[in-house]
């Protein structure tokens, strides 16, 4: 027995491989369910199954569709529409739901519509397979009402702390599967490289490596107790791939990604992130180059499926195979575009409104147009992930078994993301913190609104609607009244986002105050609606700022924004300037501890902050981008660098070893730097190590971080840290698209501030 | 004999096809020299040459190597430097020099600077080979001192009349030749992507068919009569490939062109120029996609030489051999520098400065680093070249025999282009034409510059020297007082290129005028000079006409600048609005004659004029870029479309008819249309076809410029104009990188403004 079982196993590597795939690897265990045991059940029940069965599990749709009334009507209470729910559940048996009743219900509520859909989807279908629920978990399960949300994922990258990430995503989970929500569209993977684009709040950043470290943190949080414990979450990956380029910053707008970009930035956080255990990945709704990831079976089965080995779900984005249709124009009709869709390798489309997908794979596997082998290995994956979260065993979670929901305990967690996420940008005379005993006029956009400290996805789509907002949570304007008491702090609007409302009134009262406090920002936005045409931060809230430094009072400026919007005409206006990104729930009482220095700011900038819309470049530039000949209007000249971030106190750095100073291949060698707070009081320091190939034939890049830390030292406390680094990490993409090293020099550089990283020289040798 | 022959053919052809090279084409005449006995001489010649003498062929110089005094010195009268001399042209035998003597010299000036180079190589070298002086002779022969200037190549793409290039091409050759100037640096085949890119003004702009077109007819021009003739110059078309694509806008930029873009947009007007007959191709000096240009033999002998099958010289551009190493760090000397450009297939190295790269190529010649087959390659068709050109028999002309250098023919040839070029942007209640009994103030700093008319490349680099100018040249004040009386102008500055003049002078002055004749633009600019950080018009130059409304006088707006600056505040302000590009020597007058009505504005034009600086994408979007779901801040609004152009009479459209609705591979099909010119006087039309693929597996581009025709028509004229099209014009690059055709509906649109496009649906069968 044993020989013939070798022998089988061969043959199917051997078959895996002739499709160039990876046999499922089951050493990486995300579930007590990943056995062969499992994948036997799995191939049974395939065979069972019709294709009418499998192409319904291959079918995601909203969960409004099975409700009464309109898709989109506004609710405030579920109502089952019985027909539609026969329909789809039953008739149907549709694979898999997302999206919520247009309100965001409470666990107990969610409860209620999960154990509907699964009792019926389990006792009233032949096989009795369970639904995979799956939601936008963007920053908390922030579509369950009394949840903990968190700073968006830039703010959460901003903390250099993959710690945070991961608790985060550890509490998001929690939250969610207490609503009875297994699955999360979440974590964002995309490389933001253009920073019109009006997702960036959502995403880690510009750089591939942080995005790689905070996704599997990440996924960590969210899987590491077993994908089938009652508070794991599975992810979703997004999106699958190129999303964050788009050429004129458009949300969905074709990327041009050549493929030594796409191999050098863009995958290694998917690559990373399977192998960390990701089950799901959704798919770009944009184009790269011209071609639609949703049809690109060169990205999702040669290269996801077949190169990185991926054995889960790849999902579509919300109606993205109509939209083949409709915004790519590269298909005729739904026909060809799920014919297109489902070969490229999509094995689950969410299609919010209608079943109509099912007959079509039904007619197009019928037709011989779609392999029958391509829909049992779609079902397949749609059914194994399903195993391993045991929906079998357990398709819904008892909402009052999760004590720690919403808990102070979790409350304490946000609260100290938000703390650790905000990043000093200037402190000109060390200004802050300030004193709790002045006079402060707070003012603009973002003083008093809970709406744009949690931005998009917070209870409502756009996160603009404020019925469901927590009355306990604190504005910034609310914090910095608790902080010096409401009589010495006088508040004026200023302006509203595009509009002035009383920036005159403001700067009146600014004259009575010691400090301004203006605080601007982008008003609550995602996907097509966070569509801009200009990076300038909105000229109006510009305005306010120059109005008010007339007045000579010093002004701290508080961003609360998810892009880098450009701020050069007022930032030298400013004494003071913290980005808080968008920080979440608790960003206000965050802010305000920084501003008033219960808290020392340790966050850095996970992207480059542009000065000027004309010379738009991530860090990871090349020399002749900015090359200067003392010839005047060229050069790079950032606003803020990448990795930028002061403190309250100071640290410098000496020391900096390398064990070895000339490599191998699949060398390890270390590196190690003295860092000394050198200031007064103690504070956290970000510390990141670069490498930079001095000559490659492919021009190598400025620099590439390839590892950071986050250290606390408190005054005058000195430390040596140390990282295992590897020749792997002097690898860059080559000529021929693979990754290479070429012999010659390489500089290591290792510090907190980027323009004063300590340098030593390395050789590789091959 | 015949038999061995066919024999001894088909083992050739086999060889370069095994070397993926087609066999030279001797079927299109561009020499009378270009004959079988030729390359036998050449074959001959090679043989004969030492391994020096050859990798001196490759050389290319600057003149000031061989001049007195330091190489950038300013001069007025050219001295040989004996020593310099004897090393450069006797003992290295240096094949090809390029730029001036820092000053423009007379015809007669350089007949003696040619003729003293040509006598010295062919009289004291030992093989006695001629010289081959190439110049960047970009708008007319600029470099000769006296010679006609003619518009840049933005405003010839503008007249849509490939006559004038062809005519401009003509006359640059003859005046250039009249210099012993044999080779032109130019045509500009560079498709222009980034309006932040500080050449535009010297590219034919964004269309590839467009730049396709104008360029075949400059080579036209150049070469027609045959390369030997004494008034032709041979052309060297550049960049190659994709230096109007840097990612930041900045000059010799990093571009990121992924392999579709390159064979759809890039490369077509590089092959189209081969087959008419181009010899010479200058490499790019940026990168694409991180891969300098100057080492990418994927592009110069897999493409190049390979594909296009390419047999005449490769020159890199100024300096890129040792910017390899300082510019792009893709070498780490000199030495790996030469190895890497040479065997990717670099003919000729514009190293300026010495000859240290003929000694590295020897030395790695004897190393094996080099083969001796590339040498020989890179020599042969250096000599192919001379040989074309006749330059062993006519090595340099005699001055006196170019009766028509800068004569009144020229000239009138040169205005022409000019008045066909500038491009009416608004006519906002048929203000223009002026009429010319009427009080107007010209003000703004294009209005009385001549140099600005220029721009770059006009007998300096630069072009802001005014010691050579022309006193006889009208600026654009000039033009107006001459039209309407000096009594009637009033001139006042208003503004330099960044700083305000006197613009509250302008405005008490304009309280006195009928109109405002404001005239905005660039400071003359090319290569890393012309940088910008922001695409905006200059603040400066926007306050003035922003301060010039509040008056209420009419206001005409004249731009002169070679890029398309934003000007979206501005631009409801005025009440007409003249796009004149870089018009040249007579680019006053004619700017005068249209806004006075001598002339009839017919330009239109060749870029998209963008309106926001967050929302750059060419005509050639996808339908994903701009996608409108009516939730605002979306969709694309350029400032004015490319193709847009009005004039002082309209044009009615009728009558589409397209002579077959199904077509099948390889059909030949007619588009007739009916125009009519519906105004009361005489005009010219420019009438642009273009098909829109409606569904295709590559999400197709809004639209693509196909055929384009110039018509005049008197006032009530009518016309039915016939075009010519093949299923050829339906392709475009599919999946797989190829030119293909996907079965399906096509849109033929065809018309004269972007919004009101005639359209008709045909069929594609395969």
């Amino acid at each position: 027995m044993k020989k013939i079982y070798q022998i089988t196993l061969i043959i199917i590597i051997f078959m895996s491989c002739a499709k160039n795939e990876k046999p499922i690897d089951l050493s990486l265990k995300i579930s007590s369910l990943q056995t062969e045991e499992t994948e036997a059940k799995i191939e049974e029940l395939v065979t069972k199954m019709t294709l009418k069965e499998k192409a319904g599990q291959m079918l995601n749709i909203g969960l409004p569709s099975v409700l009464k009334g309109e898709y989109w009507d506004v609710r405030d209470s579920v109502n089952f529409d019985a027909q539609k729910f026969k329909k789809f559940i039953i008739d149907y048996a549709v694979g898999s739901i997302h999206n919520t009743p247009q309100y965001p219900a409470t666990k107990e509520e969610w409860f209620k519509i999960v154990k509907e859909i699964q009792d019926s989807a389990m006792q009233k279908t032949r096989l009795g397979i369970p639904v995979l629920y799956g939601i936008d978990n963007i920053h908390g399960a922030n579509y369950v009402n009394g949840s903990v949300m968190f700073p968006h994922q830039i703010a959460v990258a901003a903390t250099w702390n993959t710690e945070l990430s991961r608790i985060g995503a550890e509490i998001t989970s929690y939250e969610s599967r207490a609503a009875s929500l297994p699955w999360n569209f979440n974590p964002n993977a995309d490389v933001a490289t253009n920073p019109l684009w009006g997702r960036i709040g959502e995403s880690f950043g510009e750089d591939p490596y942080l995005i790689s470290e905070m996704t599997n943190a990440y996924i960590k949080g969210s899987q590491e107790k077993g994908l089938e414990n009652s508070a794991s979450s599975a992810v979703c990956m997004k999106h699958f791939v190129g999303y964050g380029a788009g050429k004129n910053g458009k949300d969905r707008a074709n990327a041009i990604i050549p493929e030594n970009s796409l191999r050098q930035y863009f995958l290694p956080p998917f690559e990373k992130a399977l192998e960390n255990g990701a089950m799901g990945v959704m798919i770009s709704s944009n184009a790269v180059n011209g071609v639609p990831c949703h049809l690109n079976t060169y990205y999702i089965t040669d290269i996801l499926k077949g190169e990185m080995g991926f054995k889960g779900v790849v999902i579509s984005d919300f109606s993205d195979v109509e939209f083949l249709v409709a915004a790519h124009q590269s298909a005729k009709d739904m026909r060809e575009a799920t014919k297109l869709a489902v070969n490229a390798g999509i094995d689950l489309l969410m299609n919010p409104y209608d079943a109509d997908v099912v007959d079509l794979i039904v007619e197009l596997v019928e037709a011989g147009e779609i392999s029958k082998e391509r829909i049992d290995d779609a079902v397949t994956r749609v059914l194994r992930l399903k195993f391993y979260l045991n929906l079998f065993e357990t398709p819904y979670n008892n909402p009052n078994e999760y004590p720690d929901f919403g808990s102070e305990k979790h409350i304490a967690a946000n609260y100290k993301t938000a703390s650790e996420a905000i990043t000093l940008l200037k402190n000109e005379n060390a200004i802050l913190p300030l004193s709790s005993n002045k006079k402060v006029l707070v003012t603009g956009y973002s003083a008093n609104s809970i709406n744009m400290l949690n931005g998009a996805w917070s209870r409502s789509f756009l996160g603009r609607d404020t019925t469901y907002n927590d009355p306990s949570k604190l504005t910034i304007l609310d914090a910095i009244k608790k902080q010096v008491g409401t009589k010495n702090v006088d508040f004026v609007e200023g302006t509203d986002y595009l509009e002035n409302i009383n920036s005159d009134l403001a700067v009146s009262k600014a004259k009575k105050a010691d400090y301004i406090v203006v605080c601007v920002g982008e008003i609550p936005a995602s996907e097509k609606p966070s569509d801009i045409n200009e990076l300038e931060l909105p000229k109006v809230q510009q305005e306010l700022v120059k109005k008010l430094a007339k007045t000579g009072k010093p002004i701290i400026l508080v961003m609360v924004q998810g892009r880098p919007r450009i701020v050069r005409e007022i930032e030298p206006l400013a004494n003071g300037i913290l980005m808080a990104y968008l920080p979440g729930q608790e960003g206000g009482r965050a802010i305000s501890d920084v501003i008033f220095g219960t808290i020392n700011p340790s966050g850095k900038l996970p992207y480059t902050y542009p000065k000027f819309t004309g010379n738009i470049l991530p860090y990871y530039y090349k020399k002749a981008d900015i090359r200067d000949i003392d010839w005047g209007y060229n050069g790079f000249y950032p606003q803020f660098e990448f990795g930028f971030g002061l403190s309250y106190t100071s640290f410098e750095y000496s020391n900096l070893k390398i064990s070895k100073d000339t490599l191998t291949t699949s060398d390890k060698f270390k590196v190690a730097i003295t860092i000394k707070n050198s200031g007064k009081r103690e504070g956290k320091e970000i510390v990141q190590v670069f490498i930079k190939d001095l000559v490659a034939t492919v021009s190598p890049d400025s620099k590439k971080l390839v590892r950071f830390d986050k250290v606390n030292l408190k005054a005058d406390e000195i430390k040596t840290l140390e990282f295992d680094l590897t020749t792997k990490d002097l690898e860059s993409i080559g000529i021929n698209n693979k990754w290479i090293i070429e012999e010659g020099e390489f500089e290591i550089l290792v510090g907190g501030k980027p323009q004063e990283l300590l340098k030593q020289k390395i050789y590789f040798k091959n």
